[in-house]
Parts: C-alpha cells; sequence; structure tokens
C-alpha cells in the first residue's frame, strides 16, 4: 500500500479534478500492474493498473489508495466494475471515497461480485497523497500550504527587504518540487510589485509543471497571472487542488486569519538576523491561549545546512 | 569516558573558576570510584575519585574528561602527584589541560612515573562538559547562552508583550534546569522593567542553584542584582564561566552583535503569532552572506509539544 501510495503521488498536482489515487496489482508476489490517476483525472489508476497487468489480472489482488469508484461516467467506466471485469480475487483499500456517488457503494459492488475487500489499510499514509482531493471533498476548498523560508530568529529578509539568499541551494530546489505538486500559487501584491517573481520550477524535468500564477489582489492581475480578490476565493478556483501560498508577510496572515492554512511548510537557515522582516504580519491573535493546538510536527529534516518542517493544521 | 563526562556535568555551575572535571577509578572492570569537581573548585575529580576507590586505585585506571593537574596549589595537591601516590597503573585522559601551568606536563609527569596514559578519548564529549572553562580559557570570558522562547513565525511575545505562556510545561522545566547550568543569568533592562523576572530555579530539589541576576544596564542595579554596563563587561566576572542571556529582543541584539554568544537555544512552539515582538533587535547586519556559516545544529528534540533546538557558534 506504500508503494500505491508513492505512485499516486506522481499524479499530485496533474489529476485535479480527481484525486491522485495510486493503484497497483498484484500476482503471485510480484507486481503485474502499476497505476496513477492520469493529467485530468483520467484514465482512473486502477484503469491504468488493470491495462498494464492484462491477463495477469484474474485472481490478483488490487492495492488502491483510494476505494475504486461505483459510478460510471461519459468520460470512462466504473473501476469497481473494470476490477469486476478483470477476474481480481481480492481488493485491499486505503479509505472510502467521500464522493457522495461511491462513498461505500464501490467497496458494495465489489463485494457482491464476490470479491475480498479490506479496506482502511494505511489511512493516514493514503489521506495524506490525497489530501487536496479530500480537502475539497471536505472544506469544499482546494489544500492550502504556506511556504516561509526563514532565518532562526523568524524573519523572512533584511529590514531593507534582501532574501536573497537566506536558504541554501538543497532548500530551494526542495521548494520548487513543492510547486510542482500544486496547481497555483499565490503571493501578495507587495511581493509582486517588490519581486516580480517567475515562480516556475526551475528543475530538469519539471520545467514543465510550473503551476498557475495568482495575486492576492483585488486590482486587475498583470499579464500570466490570476487575481484572488481575497483568500476565501480559492474556493471558487476550478483545477485546483493544491494551493501554495509563498510570500509574503501580508499574504501570509491573510490565509491564516481566516483559518485557510493546511500546512505550513518551514525552511529555516542557521542565520540570525535581527531587526529583519517578520514572517507574518498580523492574524488577529489577542490571547496566547488561542494560539495553541492548532498545528503538529509532521515532518523535520536536514536539508543541507538549513532544516525543512512540516506543520499541519489540527482540525477536530 | 561517556560515565565520566556525566559524572562531571554535576559540577557544572558549581565549580568556577576550576573546569567540571569528571574522572572514575576502574578496577578489573567495575567502577571503585567517582568523582567531580566539588563546589568552588576543590577537592578535584581524580582526588575525590581516588579517595573514594581508597587501596582499590592500586594498578587501576583512572578515567578523567581531562589532564590531570601538574601543579600543586595552596588549596591542595596536584592530580598527578595523587595518583602516583595511589599506584594506578593507567590514565585515560578527554583532552589536554589548556591551563599554562599544566598543558601538557600532568601527563608528562605521570609517564615518568611509568603510568601508560591514553589522551584525547571522546574529547568532542568531554570538551561539551567543560565549555564554560574552556571559553574563558580560549577567549577571557565566559561562555555565554541566548536562550529564546519562540513561536513558529519567530515572536516572542504578542504585539502586547504578553508571553505567558508560548511553550508548555515541559520547555519551562527544561529552562529552569540551564538557569542551574549557569551562574549568572542577564536580562535587558526592558525585561527586568516590564516583568520584574526573578530567574530562579524552580525545580524541586534545585532550589539551591539559582543563579545570581545581572541586568545589562549602565543604571545602578537594584537590590538582589548586578549590573553589567556592556555586553563586553563579562570578561571581568569572577566565579562565572556560563551565562545564560533570558531577554529580551534588545539583549539578545547586544551579545550577538558582538558576537559574544556561543549558543543558541530555542525553545519553539508550534504556534503562529503575527505581528508579534521580534525575538532579537538590529544585530549591525548589512548583508545576508555575513549571516551564513556561523551557527551549527548541536541538537534537536521534542519537549512535549514543543521543540528544542541547540545551535553553536562555529569559530574556526
Amino acid at each position: 500500500m506504500a508503494a500505491a501510495a508513492a505512485i499516486g503521488g506522481r499524479a499530485r498536482g496533474l489529476s485535479a479534478p480527481n484525486p491522485n489515487v495510486g493503484a497497483l496489482i498484484v500476482s503471485d508476489g510480484r507486481i503485474v500492474g502499476r497505476g496513477w490517476c492520469q493529467p485530468g483525472g483520467r484514465p482512473h489508476a486502477e484503469a491504468m493498473a488493470l491495462a498494464e497487468a492484462g491477463a495477469k489480472s484474474r485472481g490478483a489482488t488490487c492495492y488502491t489508495t483510494l476505494e475504486p469508484c461505483a459510478h460510471a461516467s461519459p468520460r470512462g467506466p466504473a473501476c469497481s466494475a473494470l476490477l469486476i471485469a478483470a477476474g481480481v480475487a481480492r481488493v485491499v483499500g486505503g479509505m472510502i471515497d467521500p464522493d457522495p456517488r461511491t462513498a461505500g457503494a464501490g467497496y458494495a459492488r465489489l463485494r457482491a461480485a464476490g470479491i475480498a475487500v479490506t479496506d482502511g489499510v494505511l489511512a493516514d499514509v493514503c489521506a495524506a497523497t490525497m489530501e487536496g482531493f479530500l480537502t475539497r471533498q471536505r472544506l469544499g476548498r482546494p489544500h492550502v500550504t504556506l511556504k516561509l523560508a526563514l532565518s532562526l530568529d523568524g524573519c523572512i529578509a533584511l529590514a531593507d527587504g534582501s532574501s536573497r539568499w537566506i536558504t541554501g541551494a538543497a532548500a530551494r530546489a526542495h521548494a520548487h518540487v513543492e510547486r510542482a505538486r500544486a496547481e497555483m500559487i499565490v503571493v501578495g501584491r507587495g511581493t509582486l510589485t517588490a519581486d516580480a517573481p517567475r515562480l516556475d520550477v526551475r528543475l530538469d524535468g519539471l520545467e514543465g509543471r510550473s503551476p498557475r500564477r495568482a495575486v492576492l489582489s483585488r486590482d486587475p492581475p498583470p499579464d500570466g497571472w490570476e487575481g484572488l480578490p481575497a483568500p476565501a476565493a480559492i474556493a471558487a478556483l476550478d483545477g485546483v487542488d493544491h494551493l501554495l501560498v509563498e510570500g509574503g508577510a501580508g499574504a501570509a496572515a491573510a490565509f491564516l486569519a481566516e483559518d485557510l492554512v493546511d500546512r505550513l511548510l518551514l525552511y529555516r537557515a542557521p542565520i540570525v538576523i535581527g531587526d529583519g522582516r517578520p514572517a507574518v504580519d498580523a492574524i488577529g491573535l489577542t490571547d496566547l491561549s488561542d494560539a495553541h493546538g492548532r498545528w503538529r510536527l509532521r515532518d523535520a529534516r536536514a536539508l543541507g545546512s538549513d532544516r525543512i518542517e512540516v506543520y499541519e493544521r489540527q482540525r477536530s
């Protein structure tokens, strides 16, 4: 299942509006088919994996990070129907599809056809790979990551605005991978005016994965940019399941103040700046106790001499 | 040797002006004597360990974090003479004593008496336990730790100054242990005026380990406080090998600007404050490239839901 989740990660930033499911067909202990949701959402992961496995699907086990869909659509048949037709003996799933058109009906259909079904295997891992899709299902908006590149004392730039460079090459390359995993990047108007950032993915082989660019402003956006009048406008974005907020302190605060950040991505350099530009403007906090219990460390690692930390918003 | 270093840690904050050496006497694979430099510096660790071992010292091995001293003083005999008189067969040392009165002469004396000597065992570990003494020997001043309790966005308080609490109980208890490991704590005048901090050690069994308190100010200090007119004045402090700078942003900046901080002790809570009080005032940094290469992560751990990070100043 971990391998299926990893393979599903390939589709992140590409499969919207469909979830970036990963699937494997295993026969006699060997992987005979691999699939991930294709750009634009079709074919689905299971369909791709079954196509690769061909006749070896018969009697095999399908591992899939999300319950196979129960609903046929004009764009293709239901994966549950494909799995039944292919004669798989067992389906192991990560989690139930929250889409009301499936929501357990996929598993029921498989079971009715005599297929053994196990659900909830590595559910956390599977959910993490599909956080964009799941956030849209649960909260009706894209999953939002706020990226900050900080000194140890929490500055994103010197007082004069210079920020090249706080973090090193490894951290900056990592940040470009994060860009490729989002469908859209947002910056504030101040950042756009001051830095005119390209916000593209400058990594070999991923040049084609640069996301759409948006500026948080009521003014008409410049060419090549989209405009977001307010953070809440992200709910209306088509084809965006993962949003990356890249700067600056005003945009960060705007999203945080409306509780629209699901993930903090902190790149921290081993430097002290002192009296520099703070990372986050006012978010309306008046009592420290209100700040607690919201964020949980999910990952912390070294990137060259820098550290990356990932915090996730805890929602009950 | 790691055990000897740990035992030497007991004397930290107590043994000035002498180093907080730890020593063990091992005979037939058993520890028969343990010693650490006693409050005020005497007896030395080796003398205490030999006294505990008694006749079992004959033919035994002495592990000591620092070369045994070669110089007798009015306060007691030289440890090298004591080890020879006790008939130990072997001495394993962590590092040469930089005190010019010993500086290799202790080992020479042992060797001349037919004792096998090995030096440099776990030298880094031993040096870390005696950083106060070593900093005074090398830089002519106490070892300085700057403590900061921060939000993820680098704030030490809300904009209105409230900072209770940013970190949780485990982090605050840890900070009290750090107080007990220093001979003096320094705060800025602003912190003294605003918070009137007690700066004592409020941990069961360590109440007697509260360090001296100083305020960074040219004004006469209040009762119970000492005054430091400037960071550089720490060089003249008697009986202080470990100095803890506890707050606020002005004091932090004053010590950092003069490159008088050896260790950053960061307690980081999983909260975002936004537009709060920054951790460090201006330190005179005008070019980001000057900020790099100075700090190296030495330790990072969880303390409840907070994280502690220890960075060390890299000096060539």
